[in-house]
């Protein structure tokens, strides 16, 4: 299994050593999301100057566009000077035949599957639509390899198709804006890991960023210059087709609304002037749901975005709406009382129907986060599941009341990127796993799931690092089969293909190592770049309390958002604790690493001081040096099988409780590893 | 000189050991350009949270959007989490005072002086124009520093103006296009050093880029998809204008007009079609100048684009024309015998006379490469002066010449980045030195100079580390004055705004580190990074002999494109060969680094193995850890003041000369050390 051994090299390469023998895969090819089926063989298909697409059967413009893309990367990954690039019909003796049968339609539910052979003779890639096709082409690419003889692609036959029909990605772009190309390349990153969804998150309290021909106050007060023209749009989501992805429009109304109601307070519950948010967290401005004119103002609205978004879904948000202004506007409580209507809650559901009949003008599905879950609403709504722990609710609770009410449903709980969890608590997440007790018909309403970056602490800058490659692991979850779920085998697998992320233009790496310079203030960043792979940013919404100490316009480019969701060198030492304490033979040397460690924090004190910007890791550095001697003292004294007297015990808990502590709004990773080898001194030598 | 010695931690981190105390410098603060006059002082004023701006006198809207920026920049620098971020109008108290006299044009000549003055009470920046407190902005910018206290700007006194009004930098977009994106990150970079003119070379035969509305064929046919709407020109031109930078269209005629040709082959001098062009060179597609129609048609298309571009100047390019098929076409020759045309240059100046015509009645000033000067030629026009040794000719003879017949001229011989020259051989080619034997008035009519970025070779992932930080260099010869010429000072400063240069987002340092990790194919990159920082691509036009290795679709991401032009690790290795020969003591040690060389290849071996692209390079990486173990020989004889026989210096010859050859389209940049200690030790021991 030459290409099994191979891929161990692409275990990141710092971390090679450490991984070794001990490591765990059940994967045959560095695939991510991996495939229903896969049958790998020994031979090799090597990849030559003369390699050239043939495209039969029926489709669309699509998949030239996308065999020329796929081309493009191809020629990026290799370094191949091919000498044929155009990509137009059928070709004999072509190394890679891609038939399909039909064009695909940009839908859920639209057939995505594909199988791919490759032997001998070459690669055909057959789907019954170009979508499908599309997705087999990414498949490809991840599992070109290269060996002396030069690049290849294993034999293999790959069958392949999504277990989920929505596979979403919703990016905030309200709280801080995106550029353009930021979404571009979202965009390409998603296709490749075989996403289909990418919902906009267009208005929040902090930015209106839909161009509104009818409301140009909207973009003049609400948007800071900062919004997407209806032309941008277009483009953006003629592109997004191609990939065979849908581009969903949200409105969050009527709570989130501050910015709209900068332009137009009179549709504000609450008689006074409103300002653009500048800070996170639930806020109290609020459209007047007794206010008629609010409705004709977003039937215009909303007929403007549909003219823009073909997709059948439109996002009316509906999200942590308080009702404060509600409960002091007395001509409201009066509209109340007349109506019978008892609560907040009630209210709202009010105001949500009357979207509803709109929507249903524009022939668009009303979605709508779980808020909008109300007695009379439509079959045809889709109800976003998002709460969870952090909001007091059992998770996926509105997912499995929506779906046992017969609507549609998708859930983001557990995939909020913000929240900056680590890989595999969201790949853990599975919104309708065998064990859970669902009907054929509640297991069909249930869509599927979205990932959401939400962008109050998240800049251009960073957001490509706070989005990948963690998103990939989601991808999986929301194609690939259930039981694809080996927390080892992703990681290992994810470590490859953060790598190969790195061809569609994404910065993940890039942009920390670029503020990781600029933190080093000339020095070399590499004491830096060890402590930074040993650290997370904190998580949930602790980095931020109480949504002030950030704003709109604070830095982002400090420590912590150089750290990512997944300390990689804190999870691979965390791995080695564990064997080391499990085998004691056979594992990577724990040693030489504590050593290096032990001694980091006398290379960042020069560092921080030139760099009046690192001062807030002064203690999270030092103690971090302090654990990994505290580690090394641990590993010495079970290797010649001593016990330090009791006194000893107390303080190495001390100094691992004071470690834990917060340091530049980042947390030290490798606690759990060093407190397992000293409980395991505590317990083991009597 | 507390500045001073601190400033020495700025050499770039890797080299810091090895620059030490023989590195000869003479400037105080690392500001690039150099300003004219600089006085500094012992006392520090620190930035802090309640950092604000004040902005005094008469200005446009631009110095409220230049403060703002500057304000996001000092964020960025700093992360300091600032209270004030709104600028706008006069603060009592602010800790950067603008004082402006009045709004500055963006025009050739226009005062771009500014005073700085800092002190305990804190900043004052004075000026006449808006322009040149936005010039003064960045030179704030430059000189912030850190210490244990906090960030601080030192107490200085400067007072600057440039030396040359034209200061440019030509980006060729037509034969490798650029995203929008590019040209942003290229103005803001641009205004960081001073630069204050981007010509846009939009035609030639690669690609036509402009969005001809009259014309949607040139679009249509002449730009495989890629080119910048008038829109996207019009908000592109405006954000060049708020930060003090003209932007020039140049359409190329008659030559370089096959993208042209392509959508109307009748206006070519051939009966024929056109495609466009996929390779470099000099090719025989050229409009007709006997056809009438061809001036109708550039007079529609020439006042389509003045629409979009207000600048004064209109460059028509007008180079290298050879007029192959205007040998060919007995018309043009019936033409040329009836007109009494004689030569072909002749024709050339017909045409361009007919040019000025169209351009006058647009009031545009024409400005073309320098091979449309012509007997006739009105003194309105601007002579490009580009050829120079590799075209045969003596460098700045047009220049002169057109200054010499009362033209105004600007240099671009020497300041050719695609030509990978190392920043020294450019900052060292001064258009009107003191040493020329110039006029008051000839000197008077040079107006400066301008780089040009051709991009048969550069894509947008890589133009960043082809202008930067080179162009920073270049900058400073055409602002600062005459006597700044200390290549020494300049690299240790340029190692400086390199680094600096990030923080407006160029991708220079990070876009070669992305391509050396492909490169790794998951192994550790660090023995590729020691190996490229001690070699640069191929110099002048030999990377693509003939032309024709690579094509418009060719990879650009491989081994010569993560090379820069300046081989840092080289550059200080040369260095201090020659503080070790000149002085024996007090230089950084030579004998770890040649060390850790020698034991490089084994190091690059395992990774070539399984990254194909690397295999071109094997024999480059093998000599250069030969010629580090010979170098290693040679210091150990030096220093035992023994001496090898005949043979080991013939063979030592045999290896530097072997290891001089390409590898990778890259050449190894010690082999001058190397040599230098190898002739030491011949001459020296006897």
């Amino acid at each position: 299994m030459i290409v099994l051994i191979n891929r161990y090299r692409y275990l990141f390469y710092s971390l090679l050593l450490l991984v070794g023998s001990w490591a765990h895969a059940q994967s045959e090819l560095p695939i991510m999301p991996y495939p229903e089926k896969i049958q790998l063989d020994n031979g090799k298909f090597y990849l030559t100057q003369s390699f050239n697409v043939s495209i039969e059967g029926t489709h669309s413009d699509r998949l030239p566009k996308e065999a020329s893309l796929f081309l493009n990367q191809l020629v990026e990954q290799t370094g191949l000077f091919l000498n044929y690039r155009h990509v137009a019909g059928q070709r004999e003796q072509a190394a890679l035949k891609i038939v399909t049968e039909r064009a695909g339609n940009v839908e859920i539910g639209e057939n995505e599957s594909y199988t791919l052979q490759v032997n001998a003779s070459g690669i055909v890639l057959k789907s019954e639509t170009d979508i499908g096709a599309s997705r087999g082409l990414m498949t490809i690419l991840q599992v070109i390899d290269g060996d002396e003889k030069g690049y290849f692609i294993p034999h293999v036959i790959i069958q392949d198709q999504p277990r989920f029909a929505w596979r979403g990605l919703m990016l905030d772009v309200a709280r801080h804006f995106q550029p353009l190309q930021s979404l571009y390349r979202t965009l390409d990153a998603m296709a490749a890991v075989k996403l289909n969804i990418l919902h906009l998150h267009l208005s929040d309290d902090q930015g209106f960023r839909f161009e509104s021909k009818l409301f140009p106050e909207l973009n003049s007060k609400g948007a800071d210059g900062k919004y997407y023209t209806q032309l941008e749009l277009r483009e953006l989501i003629a592109y997004a087709d191609q990939r065979g992805i849908m581009v969903i429009p949200e409105i969050d109304v009527p709570g989130h609304a501050t910015a709209i109601l900068t332009a137009f307070p009179q549709y504000g519950s609450k008689d006074t002037t409103y300002v653009l948010e500048r800070f996170a967290g639930i806020f109290d401005p609020t459209l007047d749901p007794t206010n008629e004119e609010v409705y004709v103002f977003l039937d215009q609205l909303f007929g403007e975005v549909v003219k823009i978004f073909p997709s059948p879904f439109f996002h009316i948000g509906g999200d942590e709406n308080m009702g404060k202004h509600w409960d002091e506007n007395p001509d409201i409580q009066a509209f109340m009382k007349a109506k019978g209507i008892r609560t907040n809650h009630q209210l709202q559901s009010y105001f949500t129907l009357r979207l509803q009949d709109i929507l249903d003008k524009y022939d668009r599905r009303m979605m709508g986060w779980e808020e909008i879950l109300a007695d009379d609403l439509e079959q045809s709504a889709v109800i976003h599941s998002w709460r969870g722990e952090w909001e007091g609710a059992a998770p996926k609770s509105s997912l499995y009341e929506a779906a046992n009410k017969g609507y549609s449903t998708i859930l983001s709980n557990g995939y909020y990127l913000d929240l900056i969890l680590k890989a595999k608590d969201s790949y853990m997440m599975d919104p309708a796993p065998t064990s859970a007790n669902l009907t054929a018909s509640q297991r069909e309403n249930i869509l599927g799931g979205e990932m959401c970056m939400w962008s109050e602490l998240v800049v251009a800058q960073t957001v490509d690092s706070r989005l990948w490659p963690r998103a990939a692991a989601i991808a999986e979850r929301f194609w690939s089969p259930e039981e694809v779920k080996d927390v080892q085998d992703m990681y290992d697998r994810l470590d490859v293909i953060s790598l190969w992320l790195e061809n569609f233009g994404l910065k993940h790496i890039s942009s920390p190592n670029r503020i990781l310079r600029k933190l080093a203030a000339g020095h070399d960043p590499e004491p830096l770049k060890i402590l930074i792979d040993l650290v997370e940013p904190m998580k949930g919404y602790t980095r931020n309390p109480g949504g002030t100490m950030y704003n709109t316009f604070s830095p982002y480019t400090k420590w912590a958002d150089a750290a990512t969701a997944d300390a990689q060198g804190a999870r691979v030492f965390n791995q080695n604790v564990a064997c080391y304490l499990h085998a004691k033979i056979g594992c990577s040397d724990l040693k030489s690493q504590l050593i290096s460690w032990s001694s980091n924090h006398q290379k960042v004190v020069p560092i921080m001081e030139d760099s009046p910007a690192l001062r807030e890791i002064e203690t999270l550095s030092e103690n971090t040096s302090k654990v990994a001697k505290l580690a090394l003292e641990t590993v010495g004294y079970l290797e010649s099988n001593e016990k330090p007297g009791s006194t000893w015990f107390v303080e190495a808990k001390q100094l691992l409780s004071k470690a834990s502590e917060q340091g530049g709004r980042t947390e030290l990773q490798i606690i759990d590893g060093v407190t397992n080898l000293v409980a395991a001194l505590e317990g083991e030598v009597k």
